[in-house]
């Protein structure tokens, strides 16, 4: 098992500043640029990252701690962000990401888990058993996958722009 | 044509800083994490980088502008990191990596260079024609391709750690 929970708490304390390092103040042509109708901006990822602070991993967490599997998580909305944060400049969808995870992460420092604890289970309304250490990992490798994406995005600006080299560049063909 | 050099500049000095606030000072267990025989970590893919810095885009761009599609580019290792950076530490790509991009980015922005320029041929030794315009799309796309790479990379480190919540991150099932 490689799960570390310290390793796991640095980790998703990097996203918000990384993000902050590479959108902030940007033109909208590489943030607000999308992969086509329904798909999302790196602008739209910032808001469901933040709307992941306040409703999913944290409020689930403790419905482990405190009632186990016999709580079913609330469903998380994948589309919320776009009502919630309609009108929000991408730098105020960053600062309010930024400071939503330093509490979080300094909500679970304080709770000091022990291996039983991250042992725990819960009860995914989709996914079924879950437990505290899955949803840890969870979240830190939800974080990379949208980087991920955000890069993606942002390199598709340019498909066309690299001609022939985007042979090379896997990211044009996802 | 969506091709803007000034933004495409601007991206291209974010990678360091955002690279460095991802990486420095995490476990090897995050930045030495690869996907298996013959593929990359986090730590190998900034020596990439570099050499990339040191060899590749800015001594195309300079062939471009001297010598046309008279001369073809020399074409670029794409494993020399390994011999080139042995016993480099992290910290130590990284500021090396920062150090370059930025004096890559001033000669450049010093080029002052105009859209006759950005049009001018080139000629890659694989791919054929090319124009600078290219070149400079590609630098940025490259860093971008390379950031999701990265993020990918290091989600791997908890493929199984996130259990059932795998069938929802695509980035672990590339």
């Amino acid at each position: 098992m490689s799960f570390d929970l310290a390793e796991t708490l640095d980790i998703l304390g990097r996203t918000p500043p990384a993000l902050d390092t590479l959108l902030r103040g940007t033109s909208s042509a590489w943030h607000a640029n999308n992969e086509g109708a329904e798909t999302w901006s790196a602008y739209d990822v910032v808001g469901h990252l933040i709307h992941g602070e306040e409703t999913d991993w944290v409020p689930r967490a403790r419905i482990i701690l405190e009632q186990g599997e016999n709580r079913s998580f609330e469903p998380f909305d994948r589309f919320a962000q776009f009502s919630r944060f309609a009108g929000w400049s991408l730098d105020q969808l960053l600062d309010r990401f930024a400071e939503l995870r330093v509490a979080n992460l300094e909500i679970v420092r304080d709770w000091r888990l022990t291996d039983a604890q991250l042992a725990l289970p819960g009860r995914h309304p989709e996914l079924g058993r879950v437990d505290l250490r899955q949803l840890l990992a969870t979240w830190a490798v939800h974080d990379l996958n949208h980087l991920g994406q955000i890069a993606r995005v942002m390199a598709k600006r340019y498909t066309e722009e690299v001609g022939a080299w985007r042979a090379y560049l896997s990211i044009l063909n996802r």
